[in-house]
C-alpha cells in the first residue's frame, strides 16, 4: 500500500501564492513519505519559497508554467486558451497518468470546468459532484453536489449518495456513513419532485446506509455524515453557513468591544471560544474533492493556508491508498445489468 | 384610514395558548383603537385568560369553537373534516368578510392549506407565497416564498417580487425596497433553469427596483430587502438560518462554561451580546404573511409570545389601512393586456 502518491500542486492559485502552497506541500511531503509533489507555476518564485524550507529533493520537483487564470475570467475560455497556465498543465498531467491528484486554490470555475474537461468523469459517472466537508457540532459532513451543474435528476443524485459514501468512509474513516437527503420536511413523501423521485432509489440503494429526509434546520448538527442535495441548493447551504456563521462572528466581536465591561469579559472569554471556533474551521479538514474523476481534483478555499493545504495533500493521499476511484468503478459496474 | 380592522387571533394554536396569544392581541388592541380582536377557541379558556386582563370589551370578542387541529395532523384532512376547529372557524370569518385577518401560530401545514382552500387566492394570483422577515445585520428582509408549493416557475417568481416589494413597502415603511433573485452567482448569466428565465423577467419588471442576483452568502447581510427564490431553497435558507445559527449560540454559551475564566468572562459580556442577539429575535418583526389572498393570513412561530402576536397585529393593521390587497389588485390588473 506505500506506492508513491504524486499530486500536483497549482501554486499560482489562491489569496497566498506561491507562499502558502508551497509550504504546505512541502509539510505534507515532510509528514508523508508516500507523497511526492509536483508544483506547477513560476519556476523562480516557487525556488524561492523552497530555498526557505527543508523538504526531501527526491519527492519535490517542479513544472514550470508562464500563465495563471485569474479568479475573475470565464473559465471555459481560460482553460482553452491559458493552455500554459499552472492549472491546465496540472490537470493535464493527471489525464497523461503522470499524476494522481491535483490540488488548486485558484478559480473554483476554473477547477470545475478543467477537471471534467481535462481530466474527464469515469466511465458510467453522469455528473462530476464537487463536495466539500463542512463543520458541523459533531465533526465534519461531506455536501454532495455544491458544484456548477445544477437541476439534477435522480439517478445523478443515487450517484452522488454512494459516491459520498464512499469518501467518508475510505478518506475520513467513519464506518457507515449515515447518508441524508436534503428536504423540506422529514416524511418520505415531502418535497419537490426530484426528492420524491430521489427517495425511494436511496432506500432501495443497497450500498449505503440511508437515514431518510434531513431538513437543513439539522445540517449544522451533523446529523448526517453525507448530505445528498442538487447543486443550486448545495451552493446555498454552504453559502449560509459562511454568511451566517460570519454575521455572527461579528456582530458578536462588535457586542464585546461595545463597553468596558464588555471588552474585560471578551478577553476572558476568548481562549476558550477560539478553541470552539476552531471545531468550525473548515481549514482542519482540507479542501473540497471533485469527485467522479478519473483522477482527484481537489478544490481548496481562495484564503487557503499551509495548513489547508497540508490536510488536503493528507486527503489525496488516503485517496489514492484506499482506492476510491477503483471503488466507485466497481459500484457502477455493479449497477450494469449483466446480459442474461 | 382609521376605519376599525377585523383581526382573528385562534387562541389555540401554537405551545402557548391560550394564554400568549390571548396577551399578545390585547395588548395590540390596547395599543391601536383601530384593532378589533376575534378570538377563535374553547370560550371558558380565553374568557380566563381575558379576566386578568385590561382591555376594551367592545374590541374583544370571543368566536367559541369545539375542535383544535394539532401540528402532526395531516393538514388538508385536518382542514376538511374539523370544521369546528379554531383554525378552520377563523378562515372562514375572512372568507366570508367578516373579518380582515387571521393570525395562528398552529400547524404551518393547516394555515398554509386552509387559507389556499377557504381564504382563497386573489384573482389573477397563481401562487399564495408565504413571506416570513428574516433578522439581518441590516435589519430585517422578506424571504419569498417559503411555503409549500415548490417546483415554481418564472411568472410565479415575478408575482413573489412585486408581492413582496408591495409588502416591505406599505407594511415594513421602506422607500424603495430592493429586490434580489437568490442564485449561485452574481452574473445575469448564472443559476438553474428557473433562474436564468426568471432575471429578465424581473429586470424588465417595472414595479420593482431590481438589484440582480444575491447569493445566498450575502442572505444575513440584508443586502436586498426582498429575498426573491422558489419555496423548497427559500425552506432551506430559512432552516439554514436557524440551524447554525442555533448550533454557534449553543457551542458559545458551551464555551463560556468551560473554565472559571470563561464563565466569569461570559458574565461581563451577557449584556452586550443580548443586546446583539435582538436583533436577530424573529419576533420583533412578527409572522411571516401568507400572501396572495383575499384576505390576509399570517403565521406565527409555533413559540410564539405575547410580543410576537402584538407584532403581529400591528402587521395587520398597517397592511390593511395601507390596502396592500388593492395594490397587488392593481399591479395584477396592470399586467393584463388592455384589449385594443
Amino acid at each position: 500500500m506505500s506506492h508513491t502518491v504524486r499530486i500536483v500542486v497549482d501554486a499560482m492559485g489562491g489569496d497566498y501564492a506561491p507562499a502558502e502552497p508551497v509550504r504546505g506541500a512541502v509539510e505534507a511531503a515532510n509528514r508523508e513519505s508516500s507523497i511526492e509533489v509536483i508544483f506547477t507555476g513560476d519556476e523562480e518564485a516557487i525556488r524561492k519559497e523552497l530555498s526557505a524550507l527543508t523538504y526531501p529533493e527526491d519527492r519535490v520537483r517542479i513544472v514550470p508554467t508562464t500563465q495563471v487564470i485569474e479568479t475573475g475570467e470565464p473559465p471555459v475560455k481560460a482553460i482553452q486558451t491559458k493552455k500554459d497556465s499552472s492549472l491546465v498543465v496540472g490537470l493535464q498531467l493527471v489525464h497523461k497518468g503522470e499524476a494522481d491528484a491535483f490540488v488548486s486554490s485558484g478559480s473554483t470555475g476554473a477547477v470545475l470546468a478543467g477537471g471534467q474537461a481535462i481530466v474527464k468523469k469515469t466511465r458510467g459517472i453522469q455528473r462530476a459532484p464537487l463536495a466539500p466537508l463542512i463543520p458541523t457540532a459533531s465533526g465534519a459532513s461531506l455536501l454532495i453536489d455544491c458544484g456548477a451543474s445544477v437541476d439534477a435528476r435522480p439517478q445523478h443524485l443515487v450517484q452522488f449518495a454512494v459516491i459520498g459514501s464512499l469518501y467518508m468512509k475510505e478518506v475520513m474513516g467513519l464506518k457507515e456513513p449515515k447518508v441524508g437527503l436534503v428536504n423540506i420536511g422529514a416524511e418520505e413523501e415531502k418535497g419537490n419532485a426530484l426528492c420524491k423521485e430521489t427517495y425511494p432509489l436511496l432506500k432501495e440503494c443497497k450500498d449505503i446506509h440511508f437515514i431518510g429526509n434531513v431538513e437543513a434546520r439539522d445540517i449544522p448538527r451533523g446529523v448526517a455524515d453525507v448530505y445528498v442535495t442538487e447543486a443550486f441548493v448545495g451552493n446555498v447551504i454552504l453559502k449560509m453557513f459562511e454568511g451566517v456563521g460570519g454575521v455572527f462572528l461579528s456582530e458578536m466581536k462588535q457586542a464585546m468591544m461595545s463597553s468596558a465591561r464588555s471588552k474585560i469579559g471578551g478577553l476572558l472569554v476568548k481562549p476558550a471560544l477560539k478553541e470552539t471556533l476552531k471545531k468550525f474551521d473548515a481549514s482542519n479538514y482540507g479542501g473540497a474533492p471533485l469527485l467522479g474523476l478519473r483522477g482527484l481534483v481537489v478544490k481548496t478555499h481562495g484564503s487557503s493556508k499551509a495548513k489547508e493545504f497540508t490536510n488536503t495533500l493528507l486527503q489525496c493521499l488516503q485517496f489514492q491508498q484506499q482506492d476510491v476511484n477503483g471503488k466507485i468503478q466497481a459500484f457502477l459496474e455493479s449497477r450494469t445489468e449483466p446480459a442474461d
